[in-house]
């Protein structure tokens, strides 16, 4: 019998800044470092719930924005909240609302109490506050929440000043404004590339305690070599008995790269959005399977992956789907690129458990 | 172990004019009645093999006219045929590309010989005749190959008695082109609502010993009771001892009515297409999922049915996924749609066996 606290966050192994670890949640254990799919409007798009289970998924995203304005938060809580509503029974994270609210540029309007903005399903008018924020994401009922934050443009100094001052406001105003004790509300760290703000940021949202923290503003244009020293610095500024959440992150190089510097959890829509343009994820490449090469090729995406797609179907037959313009493709892509991205992340947790983990990089990187 | 002869048919019980049967193939023995869903592409749309498996699938079509043109028959030779192509291990059906071909209307010239075509896809032009059908179904591979026929506008007498011909002289053409001994050719009968038609092209394909009868142009407009006395006459005039496959029909109604007068197999892309197009077939009627009477209701889409979607999603969820223009809506529906095509068509078989066909039809009725 699992007798742990709801939330918390037991570290199991360490290596280097690397960890691995337990999230626990009402909906289950998390095993971290784990990559998470992203299901913006409740559902991860082209896959059943029974598909993500086997393909090896624990955590699972939903996007507050996208169900805010449709269903609406009151429906999904009427139909006995998310976990039901999509049939995840397993962990579920909201966001805010905040990023695709503050990247509709043109329709919506910031100021320090929060933002009003357009609807782009019909152009109605809303308001996103941090009260807002959580209130919404209360009536999802996700185990993990987020804080209402501010992502700056990476290199605008007095942007970052002002959005990092922001998001902490916004994140004593959630704490303040949280009512449930079944959810777990991360803070998020902003800053840019400046590491004075940063460090900052990472000060003040480890001081309000919550129970897990997520690094915001990072894979939004700015340069690896950047991005790993955001990671460092923010790794040695937080504290490392609770889990970090890298927001939007999600190629097999860039996991690799931020569990070597203490991140524990990613989430991206990018293996399902290449899926659906045609794409294939491997550990080491990408496939774009129009290729008119893999026109006759019967061997699967990857020769080494267990997932549905390669242990059954074979790179012409992807192709001819593809070409045929049949929903499958998108099906089966979706859980070949799902499978490869949180099997990476499983892979590099072993590693790290069993003290391992520069050898596998070494082995991973020359493949 | 089986030890019954490929393509061997045995009746196991009979109820008025009803058989339950087992049908046996290459790639395993199919249990009839059964409704088999339809894959076009070489993928039924919007479900993977394991989802077709786990809702009771045992045959599965495709579509000859299309994998001629996309991907090419000897691709999917070259890949090890049809059934490892498209992953599914079990029995196949091709039609002969009849249908579509004369489907092209302004596109196509139909001759004694056969008939000159401009693919949809690219408009190149191409041939068909029953040789040439043979021989894509041959390097396809499916169990259960169809002789190249004429299906007439049910109405048109002259047509018809030309159609009956053509079809007749095709069948001995198709018998004499075949080579392969690992498929079953079944001819056709055609005829439109004429009976004396039916009977007569009924008597000729009968009189070429095909191992199953296919029973084509129905469903094509004539009305019910036209369709019912054409399925008595050709009960009648074919052999009892061999399989009999009612091409594209596929509503409960239908397959009830017409397991009634002697159907042993059903295909139809209904299920599917409803599917796409947000509607969901219960034995007794239809819901246009879209209707906003579902926007809020917690209940499946039938009570009474054990598919996936329905043990799993309420009908408010389906509904948000067809408004927010998910792809699972349309492999949800599908899976329910065929799960309740396959269900019917499983529970008259099963009616039949224990010798309570008229009661179960009763309730069923009245249900």
């Amino acid at each position: 019998m699992n007798t742990a606290k709801p939330f918390e966050f037991t570290l199991l192994a360490q290596e280097g800044r690397a960890r691995a670890g337990l999230l626990h949640t009402p909906h289950g254990t998390l095993e971290t470092p784990l990559f998470a799919p992203v299901g913006t409007q409740a559902t991860v798009k082209a896959v059943t719930p029974a598909q993500l289970e086997e393909l090896g998924a624990s955590l699972v995203l939903a996007n507050t924005y996208h169900l805010y304005l449709r269903p609406g938060e009151n429906l999904i809580a009427e139909m006995g909240g998310l976990h039901r509503f999509m049939n995840w029974p397993h962990p579920i994270l909201t966001d805010s609302g905040g990023f695709q609210v503050f990247s509709l540029a043109a329709s919506r309007q910031i100021d320090a109490d929060g933002a009003t903005f357009k609807s782009h399903i019909d152009g109605s008018t809303h308001r996103l506050t941090p009260e807002k924020s959580i209130a919404i994401q209360e009536a999802l009922g996700a185990d993990i929440i987020m804080a209402l934050d501010e992502c700056a443009p990476p290199y605008d100094r007095a942007y970052n000043e002002a959005a990092v001052q922001r998001t902490h406001t916004w994140a004593e105003r959630c704490l303040q404004a949280k009512t449930r004790s079944d959810q777990a509300l991360f803070g998020i760290v902003q800053g840019g590339v400046f590491s004075d703000l940063r460090q900052a940021s990472a000060e003040c949202i480890a001081a309000l305690d919550f129970p897990g923290h997520a690094i915001g503003g990072l894979s939004v244009g700015e340069t690896k070599a950047e991005m790993h020293a955001v990671l460092e610095l923010v790794d040695q500024a937080l504290p490392q008995d609770k889990p970090r959440y890298l927001m939007g992150v999600g190629t097999p190089e860039d996991i690799l790269n931020s569990v070597l510097r203490g991140v524990d959890v990613f989430d991206c829509v990018l293996p399902t959005r290449l899926a659906r343009h045609n794409a294939a994820i491997t550990p080491s490449q990408r496939l774009n399977l129009v290729n008119a090469n893999f026109a006759s090729d019967p061997a699967p995406i990857d020769e080494a992956c267990t997932c549905y797609t390669c242990t059954h179907f074979s790179r012409a037959y992807l192709r001819h789907l593809i070409l045929a313009r049949e929903m499958l493709s998108a099906t089966l892509l979706s859980i070949h690129n799902l499978h490869t991205l949180i099997h990476v992340t499983k892979a590099l947790r072993q590693a790290i458990l069993e003290n391992r983990l520069h050898p596998f990089i070494e082995a991973y990187t020359l493949a």
